[in-house]
């Protein structure tokens, strides 16, 4: 049934996962093969008010970790698995691995936030960009969410270093230029696309 | 800490459980007693996208699920807890055992809705309101809803039944006039507020 694959870029806020993921989805359709870019939160209804709670401060990280796995869910089922299956190549800006180190690092039961993202699928390739989280911040222009504070985001990407110990991600350096970023996650791409 | 009372009405669509949870409302404050109804789903901005989604036939079971926990659990958190504690007896039309009955009989797995629900409370009473499902959908000027049909009804009321059994929830027999129904309510609150 599967052709298509499925790329996760993840990373704390200001290491780049959305920069690159456009920069990688360019290089994949300048070999021929077809491919899309997703973020979370989405664009659709609920993906609206997950955007507007993280911006306003409403809602608790119970509430925020179901809106997520809600908006998650429904995003697999109606955009991600039909897009694998008609042999797509789905770059997602984020996927389930961000809502369980953000929100673990918001003092949730990282047990708990597996089980309410049942419904959403395993990445054929999870790329882990890792960045100071002093220099992510200093690259945001506006710091406008709760997340983006810097001992959350120490928080975060001790988590994120944590969890990818175990799960064998690669991990990319993205302190560096975006350029020199960008060769390591094509190579890495490459070798996952042309020589498995 | 806790002061008033989680009171519950649980049943199917058209048992009546809007009408009675008013009544039962009326009936407290009669008694000079605070007291508050609230119902699923609720009208803030996670509440209104279910209803969007229910008279639209758009998300899946699993995507339902989620807003609604989500939604329940920030109704718990900002509007059902508070009330509680602070001496108020809160009436809820509807909440965990209709998530769990109505998506059960969609199929999902009962101990993953329970799972999602993790952040909702226990009810200090439940009452089941029972009536046939051919008699809840005559009851009904139109059928809006996906639930609203007589076989997902029928599922649905035996899950319910099955449920209450364990439970040991009170069950009224609520195919009978309005005020009839009322005064049993009132009896079974009456006993569980004075006589406990």
């Amino acid at each position: 049934m599967k052709k298509g694959k499925f790329i996760v870029l993840e990373g704390i806020d200001g290491s780049g996962t959305t920069t690159h993921s456009n920069k990688l989805a360019n290089w994949i359709r300048s070999k021929n093969l077809e491919v899309m870019v997703t973020e979370e939160p989405t664009v659709g209804a609920i993906g609206k008010i997950i955007r507007k709670y993280l911006f306003s401060g409403e809602g608790s990280p119970p509430v925020h970790a179901l809106l997520f796995a809600a908006d998650r869910a429904e995003h697999t089922e109606k955009v991600i698995k039909p897009s694998i299956i008609s042999g797509i190549i789905v770059i997602s800006d984020r996927y389930v691995e961000s809502s369980i180190v953000y929100q673990a690092a918001e003092g949730l039961d990282i047990e708990w936030i597996e089980a309410i993202n049942k419904f959403a699928i395993e990445p054929d390739l999870t790329i882990f960009l890792d960045v100071d989280p002093g220099i992510a911040l200093a690259r945001k222009r506006e710091v406008r969410e709760k997340f983006e504070n810097i001992e959350f985001l120490k928080e975060v990407r001790r988590i994120y270093l944590e969890r990818i110990r175990v799960k064998n991600f690669p991990v990319i350096d993205a302190s560096r230029p975006i350029e020199v970023v960008h060769e390591d996650i094509v190579r890495c791409v490459e070798s996952f696309l042309f020589k498995t």
